[in-house]
C-alpha cells in the first residue's frame, strides 16, 4: 500500500508538471472532477488549504480554463466552483496511457476479482478518508494554539 | 482507483504537514525507506525534482534527523543518503491510527483474498511507476526545448 501510495503521489505531481500546473491546482481539478460542484469553503476544507490560497488557486484555474464560478442555482447567494475538467484535450491525452496500461491489468482479472479489488479500494479509500478528517483536526489544533 | 489516488495524496500532505515538513520532502523519507540508501542522484531521478533541490531537501532533512549522509562502503567515491526514518517517534505515532485502520480492514478478508488484493497493488504499482518514467521523459523533452 505504502508503495503504491508514494508512486500515486510521484504520478500525480508528473501529471501536474506535464500539464504545467502546481499540485494542489491539479489535485483540486481532480478532487471537483469527483465531488461536482462545490463552494471554495468545501474546497478548502477537502484539500487542507486556507481560503485565501484557495481563492488564488480558483482565480488560476478558471483562467485557464479548468473550471468556472457561478451563482448556486438551489442558493443564490453562494458561488460554485464547477469543473470544465473532462473537457480539456490534454488533460484526457494526459492521462490515456494510464487509463489504456490500468484496462490492460484489469482484463487479466475475472469479473469476480475485480469485484472484489474495487471493493477493498473503495473500503481502503474511505479508510484514508477518515485519518485525513482526523489529522487534518489534529493539524488545525496545533496551529491554532 | 482514481478516487483512493486523490485521498493518497492527501493523506500524504496532511502528514507531511502535521510533521512540518513540505511534501517533498516528507515523500523522499518515505522513497529511501522503500529503496533503502541510494545516492542524491538517484533520489533526483525518482522524485523528479532538480539535482538543486535534492540538495537542499538532504540539507534539511540531516538537519532534522530523519537522514544521514554517509560514504557508500560498497564505493568510497560515492556519498549515499541513509534514511533514519524508522527510528522517528512522531513519524511511527503519525502512522499508527492507519496501520491500526489498515490492519482491521485486512483483517476482514481472507489470506487467499490478500494474496489477489495484494498482487493487484504491486501490479498497479509497477504500472504508475512506468507511467511516471514516460511522464518524465516527456516533461524533461519539453524543458529543454
Amino acid at each position: 500500500m505504502r508503495s503504491l501510495g508514494n508512486r500515486t503521489v510521484l504520478y500525480q505531481q508528473n501529471v501536474a508538471a506535464s500539464l504545467g500546473l502546481y499540485n494542489n491546482d491539479f489535485l483540486s481539478i481532480d478532487i471537483l472532477r469527483e465531488k461536482g460542484p462545490i463552494t471554495a469553503g468545501e474546497l478548502s476544507k477537502l484539500t487542507g488549504l486556507t481560503t485565501g490560497s484557495v481563492t488564488a488557486l480558483i482565480d488560476r484555474l478558471e483562467k485557464n480554463g479548468y473550471v468556472r464560478r457561478q451563482n448556486d442555482p438551489n442558493d443564490r447567494r453562494k458561488v460554485i466552483i464547477v469543473p470544465l475538467y473532462e473537457n480539456k484535450d490534454d488533460v484526457i491525452n494526459t492521462y490515456q496511457p494510464l487509463h489504456t496500461a490500468m484496462v490492460k491489468l484489469a482484463a487479466s482479472y475475472t469479473d469476480e476479482e475485480l469485484a472484489l479489488i474495487s471493493q477493498f479500494l473503495g473500503q481502503a479509500s474511505a479508510v484514508l478518508e477518515e485519518q485525513i478528517d482526523q489529522l487534518g483536526s489534529t493539524a488545525r489544533g496545533k496551529s491554532s494554539s
